[in-house]
């Protein structure tokens, strides 16, 4: 153990627990405490030493743990010399409230590490077959989260400027307003016949993507339940799904080449 | 070796080695060819077996080789029966031209898979201390090259609906026109108080950041010379570099924990 504690903001990557970096890696199996989410995976977990203090920090129905208890969580163990791995799913920086975290660190004057990771933006759509640019389809992408809801007063998302501002839209844990997007975005100048991919679970085994157009989505969701974590493409580079769509078809033999020889 | 061979389009993360995945590693050292760019580090080339066959395709002030070159490099190699690691810097997906090789494999019928990176756009800000989202100052971001002049009239980039759509924006490759999508970013609404970053070299021991604002940008532009690659972020975001720009002052601490004990 160190002389003074240290905290890593750690990106656990997507679902597939392959796609941890090296790094993050390295001091997962190095930690004294785990501060882990509800995305993190089971595999993921399992790396760090039993010894480990494992801490759920993740949302649950009940409310969970708030992000003022996480902060002084981290702080409290740092102060007690041990080295804290806070492992969230995909990046910490984007939509993980890791910015937060740090500031609460630097704040209590306590060293921290940011480990970036795999941000299921890029690679949920890469394991669905959709590059988030093409030298003649997309020049450009945006993320947002679809969490906020459209009737809040406080909603930051500008969805009208987000319809033609760029090529590709990827949006991070829609809600139920989903439809009210599509139809913003058709209402604010994009075509309605641009293709929408939804993709559930990705980077998993149940790994499922339903794919239409910013018209048609809204009538195919009501006959779709898609377990989350969902995420939305929209934009032209969907339609190389079709064609270069390869999750499922060459995992068998991912399999046999990482097995030990 | 197998029996068909397969290519792995791989994202070797930013310049700090430790930020390729578990996965693109395990590829790496399996691989039987590795085709590589230019901003793939040393460190990992050197993971790959001896006699793993390495070939650059990277550009050359000369040109290098031309993206058709590459795809019958990949498929040639694949049809000889061997793993290729095709490993890209940041993520395939991201502006890496992974799409176009994807459908060259999969019009050639050669099996191949997308394992992720860790893309420049989110972890080189990271190890800058500035998140991309935040959840009062940033609930949106954009990812732009701006390696398209703006004088073309082809430039697909439309600086002027970016101004506002979104809360921050990162511009990868940037050109000497930068100055002027600086101009062109206040002329369609965007504060010209709005902080900038310039990152050159990000996450290696190399980084450097200027801070500046759209305003001023363009005059601190002409006193600095900044090494390639450079990326630009522009949002509010920007102010929490000061407080939690981490990289650097817990690197010797980061070394220190890594070594074997």
């Amino acid at each position: 153990m160190s002389d003074g504690g240290c905290v890593y903001l750690v990106g656990a990557g997507p679902g597939d627990p392959r796609l941890i970096t090296v790094r993050g890696l390295d001091l997962l199996r190095q930690a004294d405490v785990v501060v882990h989410d509800r995305l993190v995976s089971q595999e993921l977990l399992d790396e760090a030493r039993p010894r480990a203090i494992r801490i759920f920090a993740g949302k649950t129905p009940g409310g969970g743990m708030s992000q003022e208890t996480i902060n002084r969580v981290l702080i409290h163990h740092a102060r007690l010399g041990r080295l804290v791995v806070r492992l969230k799913g995909g990046d910490p920086f984007v939509f993980g409230r890791g910015g937060e975290e740090a500031l609460a660190l630097a704040g209590a004057g306590i060293p921290f590490e940011i480990v970036p990771g795999v941000s299921s933006a890029v690679s949920v759509p890469a394991y669905a077959g959709i590059p988030l640019t093409h030298r003649t389809l997309a020049s450009s992408f945006a993320v947002v989260t679809g969490s906020e809801d459209l009737d809040k007063a406080t909603s930051r998302v500008d969805w009208a400027a987000l319809a033609t501002a760029v090529d590709t839209l990827v949006i991070l844990m829609p809600t139920r307003s989903l439809s009210r997007v599509f139809q913003e975005l058709q209402a604010h100048g994009r075509d309605p016949g641009t293709p929408v991919a939804l993709v559930s679970q990705g980077t998993t085994r149940a790994q499922a993507v339903v794919i239409g157009t910013l018209a048609s989505m809204p009538r195919q969701l009501e006959d779709t339940i898609l377990d989350p974590p969902v995420l939305v493409i929209v934009g032209e580079v969907v339609d190389l799904h079709d064609r270069i769509g390869w999750f499922g078809k060459t995992a068998e033999l991912a399999s046999a080449v990482l097995a030990p020889s």
